[in-house]
């Protein structure tokens, strides 16, 4: 599974407070720890009260790049930003992301192939986040029919079905699970699946058992990306463990600790 | 989730001893035990080295009946141990188990109908344990279609697909769950699934993460039923928290104390 650090996000206060002040040593110690952690990309964000998000997205990949080559995750609804981004970023990068609307997919489509990215697409649109599994599904296919009218690879496209918070869209859960099951179907190769994790858990009681206990889950719905807090040991332990039992790593007594 | 405890059963040292010395208070602390845990039924095996297994089965199940209401799960290859403790049981029972064979299927459905039990089926028949998940649900099909020929409520059939030690039979670990999503549809209403959850970590490392990650995996498939360690404080809060998150149960931020 592609493990997508979430911690460098201006949503987060230290990161914000560091985005204001250009301390690039904040931003770097979470780079290098999540990459220690596992990450396979790290995600960037800038947040949305950065004040010249196209600068800041800037800074933020030049800082990370400086201390890791663990690849980025370009994450803003400016998209000048995150073109400003794509044209820093050493490895092949992650979009994210755009909705099933035309004019966004035209620009996302665009920059991912002009860069090598790929790219999270949201089963979303003008009128916002469907509910059940099927209208998902159908935004999802929108995405794929898009991304395939472009040349742009399928197994490239990381198709999100955006998991609500459990305390205020509690029937949401099944339905996005039912998803990741859909769209795995939808095509050949078919597209990746992603999911925003911790949003399964805001504002909860254990969030540590909510985001595990719905990550395995989603695995065993055939998940294969996640933005997820790598430094929480039992989420990792959780998904190791999934893993050895999906027979996608090989057991052994000591694969925790691999 | 029905959830059957799985502690009562000779092949652990201190109940097969007890069995032996017929020391009652031995079996009935650990009645009690499992159903203050939220077990909803108890697994009563006298293990394959009981003297007398159909005299065994008689004074377990009266020894546990005087300390709990509980509801039994008589779990017996000798048919007649089964029989004996079924006249005894004060509540309906579940009868654990039958594999797809005529002889056995004949004896077991027969019984559950004299004394309106529920049916484990095992996915097994004279040749063993098959791999792959389209072999086990046509045995499933095999137990669907006796138990319909002879007026047996489908829904009181819980179909047990087999996990094997994630140890030693790693493959058959994702064919189990893709097994108990194919007995989902075999009919309508459809059968129940259940699993024997212990035997996938047996000798293993790290047993109750591997418990609890294969149970949640298995929810999210569509298990109904697991003879389990109910005593396993983890296990029991990670199957809360699935049924939330599949919106079985409506969460609040004390769940875990429900």
């Amino acid at each position: 599974m592609i493990k997508i650090g979430e911690r460098i996000n201006g949503m987060f206060q230290d990161i914000g407070a560091a985005i204001k002040e250009r301390d690039a040593k904040v931003i770097q110690d979470w780079a290098v720890k999540q990459a220690e952690a596992g990450a396979d990309y790290l995600d960037v964000n800038t947040g949305p009260a950065a004040a010249d998000r196209v600068k800041a997205m800037e800074w933020l990949v030049e800082v990370i790049q400086d201390v890791t080559d663990v690849p980025l995750c370009l994450d803003c609804t400016n998209y000048d930003a995150i073109e400003a981004g794509l044209k820093l970023c050493k490895k092949p990068a992650i979009i994210n992301s755009t909705p099933a609307e035309l004019a966004k997919m035209e620009r996302v489509f665009g920059m991912a192939k002009d860069y090598g990215a790929m790219v999270i697409g949201l089963a979303m649109n003008e009128e916002g986040i469907p509910k059940d599994a099927d209208s998902r599904t159908a935004l999802a296919m929108e995405l794929v029919a898009y991304a395939d009218s472009v040349g742009f690879p399928i197994e490239d496209l990381l198709i999100d079905p955006l998991i609500l918070p459990v305390n205020v869209a509690q029937d949401h859960g099944p339905e996005v699970l039912e998803t990741i099951r859909q769209v795995k179907l939808l095509s050949s190769p078919p597209p990746k699946t992603n999911l925003g994790l911790s949003n399964v858990s805001q504002k909860a009681m254990h969030r540590s058992l909510i985001d595990r206990t719905y990550l395995v889950m989603a695995l065993a719905c055939g998940l294969d990306a996640a933005i997820m807090n790598v430094m929480d040991k039992d989420l990792m332990d959780a998904l190791a463990t999934a893993r050895i039992l999906l027979n996608q790593d090989i057991y052994a007594d000591s694969y925790l600790k691999a």
